[in-house]
């Protein structure tokens, strides 16, 4: 089972956490984004999106780093990174969905155009950042974890952009239930980290 | 069962049209949006994050419309709509985050920007549009519907803000593939339609 990486990303960061928490091997491919690898053949027709991560498994091949994680977890992770049940996938998807829009939008954004140089609005990102920090602080100031009362790939989803987000400028001193969380996070079995973090 | 519900929100149209398709009985209560009702109690105590649609069924409660459409597939609507292998579940999961990122950021902002007088980029918004279209272009060119052969609620969360994108000047005159899918997915039978389409 091949992860094809950028250690920088945090999208592949995920993916690369999840697998660390829950046991799983994967076979890290680095990928040379700065060369556009993932624009052109092979990766390009692995994931015509041109980006990463992207993770083959023998004939499974899939882009998108929620999807990859959903898969992971259903496939090696056991029920308790991704349930079962109809009411218990919906509460954790609610949170795949808030990483791929505001996550994505906000603090991803924001490291984006100050680390990358991208040409995205830095106001906008900031304002993002903002409004679903200050929610997911809400949450957090309720819950240890952000479903199900456990860790679940929820966590594992979110919680990256939010750890590199001072790299965009989104600090946590606002935010004390997320740096709580970010502590638990940090602090189970396996945990590894990533360039920015620390 | 309820659903929090706005008739011109696409958000809440994915969750319509797949309890249309399903044959899942929903209650509407139509939320006034126009007078901030999303953002006052009782539904911000439903959904802090003040948004539609909102979906109770009994101690379930669920915001975000993937979410909505993952629990109602896998506690009424059967494999055929969110399978349970997974393999399977990551091919749709893909498309289910392409619907809150780039279709969210695409053609629901352009509609935003130009039905609702929402101080988003439109350039930004078009450009990411017009990036996602072409690459769902090309997967509709080789494949009927977006995940799995068949219907399936990756559909139904990518087709409403494409169907209704030309009311942000989003038009599908150069996606062909698309213009095919959208009409087999109004074939579809069952289906229902929203304000704006046709």
């Amino acid at each position: 089972m091949k992860l094809y990486d950028l250690d920088v990303s945090g999208n592949c960061y995920k993916v690369r956490l999840f697998a660390a928490l829950a046991g799983i091997n994967l076979e890290l491919e680095p990928v040379d984004v700065a060369a556009g690898e993932h624009k052109r053949s092979p990766l390009i027709d692995l994931n015509p999106w041109g980006q990463v991560p992207v993770l083959t498994d023998d004939d499974v091949v899939l882009r998108d780093s929620q999807a990859i994680l959903v898969y992971l977890a259903r496939q090696y992770g056991g029920n308790q990174w991704w349930p079962d049940g109809a009411a218990q996938q919906g509460e954790v998807m609610q949170w795949l969905s808030t990483a791929a829009n505001e996550i994505h939008s906000g603090p991803n954004a924001a490291r984006l155009i100050d680390k990358f140089g991208a040409s995205l609005n830095k106001e906008r990102a900031l304002e993002v950042s903002t409004q679903a920090l200050s929610l997911i602080e809400q949450h957090l100031g309720k819950h240890k974890w952000l479903a199900l009362g456990r860790p679940t790939i929820a966590d594992c989803a979110v919680y990256p952009y939010i750890a590199v987000g001072w790299e965009g400028g989104v600090t946590l001193e606002q935010y004390p239930a997320i740096e709580a969380w970010v502590e638990r996070i940090k602090a189970l079995p396996g945990y590894i980290s990533m360039p920015g973090i620390d």
